[in-house]
């Protein structure tokens, strides 16, 4: 396998845009994609980067996902709020119930905003990252049609459910965890066919539930935890109670797929919770601030076990460093990507991007 | 190794409830502590149930909790308060978090109180259950004095940390996951040492940071994850954001220990944190409790793996069985908490528990 090659950052950001916006997507929803596909893409999440762009412009087309958007957002009790999507292009309605949430906890100390009628969002971590920012602690999460089996379960049964949580840090990029609640993201499965890779040991079951690192054979994912995938299917579970329940959306099981057939149009009517936190409600800012930045050091400091490939580091820490190494060296894009950005700059006559 | 002899449930509870208040511990706490006990060994987590009793004698006769404390909520912001526990009981500190998010709960939608100067308080899920049955989803979590490696770390860094979450399901037995973020719970790891039993594979490491199974050798856990242990020592981090930054206390490193060497009478000053929702601010009941039951009947019923040990099941599922076979035969009690019993009814006059 050789090397993706390079390509600059802006050049792919406005290639993105340009065919989002000719693709039928309004200006919000153009940027809001573009905006999160570069964060996964900057930050080497590349399972959720450029290389949904395809992906994003034939649900458009299809008119499963609505490119002109009204976004409703109700205020309810207190420090709640619900926002229906309107069919939006999930990265849109994620940054807007992130605001809304990040607005009601700076009077309310906290917010709470559930998302109905949404659809695929990338990496959920775009959207903590931005409270994050704006000095709030952020969490979002959202199922997605089923593909990761139950703890002793054959089929699929959740969603990858990703649990994004970003917390501030003075001075500092914030702490920024990302997980999928999966042993291993989806979209990293079909990027690993892509590619020609093998998936790690105990990650992915075949038809029958039994383990495979054949990314072809693989049929179902495996809850994290290995032994203990109760705990990654319990997590998932949180997820689900989330965005389906909470939402009156539907379960992971009853969502349409996100890849496997034609679009048929129809809306995935997705669900999806926001949560922002303001430290300053429970304790002064340069506390909040200094044990952060304690405990940072602490991990960074950390001694590194005896055998270990890597040193210890904080979520967010092998991001940065991605993302530094990037804005030197340009975003890698994988071959089946970089053949779907020629034939959609043939079709929209866009300018392709710049290789770095 | 024999079976453990069992006891009833109810002399369990007088048993433990007179022992605090013989102990030094005033009627709320004596009872909070003893609820909580019982809820672990009742429903079968019993690394954290009856056999914490002398623990919590001895730092209660050493002053490190305090036994009548002057418990003050401070309401802060909209939804928000901050608990000061006064050096109580975890317990009686827990409980009384909880009951204060779902107070704020019932109007603003989500309710959020941070815990200050708290202590060991026992198994986590006792108090989200106690939401769940109020119609709320609840969560609480609280750091601990460090016990679990960071990934690719040698040394304790982060508590065992466990994140306890609940939520309702019309008439029926709440989703309940209360999982610590290491691969195996510390009290756990004390249990088998009392029991002779081997530790599971990859879920503790010697002093150089090296997987061993041997519970005398364990110096050590490993987060929850196995290869992805990232996400465990992540999880742990959410809970060391809520514990230590978020309310001014500790981080786990700087922690009194639990164990190891005798109370000097200072308090542990622990932090936690507790949340509750409801669910009526974002949804129908009738559509969240539609769902939650249709989520959990697709649970019961899903397809097992070919070569799976059990059946899946939902969170909590696996504790009402234990709960319903202990209801019946009675509340097993390890070898070595059966002699401290005797030894403390002994030293306070107490009528030992019934054999069941």
């Amino acid at each position: 396998m050789s090397e993706p090659q390079r390509y600059t950052s802006s050049s792919l950001e406005a290639f993105l845009e340009s065919a989002l916006l000719a693709g039928g997507a309004d200006v919000p929803s153009a940027r809001a994609a573009t905006r999160a596909m570069m964060h996964a893409s900057r930050l080497g999440v590349d399972s959720h980067g450029v290389r949904l762009l395809p992906y994003y412009l034939s649900v458009l087309a299809s008119g499963e996902i609505n490119g002109h958007p009204q976004i409703e957002v109700l205020r309810g009790e207190g420090a709640t709020a619900v926002l229906d999507a309107d069919g939006a292009i999930g990265h849109l309605a994620c940054y807007r119930a992130m605001e809304v949430a990040v607005d009601i906890a700076r009077t309310q100390g906290i917010g709470a905003v559930t998302i109905r009628r949404s659809s695929h969002m990338g990496a959920a971590g775009a959207y903590p990252m931005w409270a994050a920012e704006q000095g709030f602690i952020g969490l979002l999460t959202a199922n997605s049609d089923a593909a990761v089996r139950l703890f002793d379960g054959r089929d699929a049964f959740h969603g990858t459910s990703p649990i994004a949580i970003g917390a501030p840090v003075p001075g500092q990029r914030p702490w920024l965890m990302d997980m999928a609640t999966s042993a291993i993201p989806q979209n990293r499965v079909l990027l690993y066919r892509s590619l020609g890779l093998r998936l790690p040991q105990g990650v992915a079951v075949d038809e029958k539930g039994v383990n495979t690192t054949d990314p072809e054979a693989a049929r179902v994912l495996s809850p994290v935890g290995g032994e203990q995938g109760f705990k990654g299917a319990a997590l998932a579970g949180l997820v689900e109670i989330l965005s389906a329940p909470l939402t009156g959306m539907a379960l992971s099981t009853e969502l349409v797929p996100m890849y496997g057939q034609p679009s048929t149009g129809a809306p995935r009517d997705m669900g999806g919770f926001a949560l922002a936190i303001n430290p300053s409600a429970f304790i002064a800012p340069e506390i909040y601030g200094a044990i952060m930045i304690r405990y940072l050091a602490n991990i960074r400091a950390a001694v590194p076990a005896e055998g270990a490939t890597g040193k210890p580091m904080a979520p967010g820490d092998r991001e940065w460093a991605v993302e530094e190494e990037r804005a030197r060296n340009g975003v890698p894009v994988d071959p089946v990507s970089e053949e779907a950005f020629a034939e959609l700059a043939g079709q929209y006559g866009l300018t392709l991007p710049q290789k770095a």
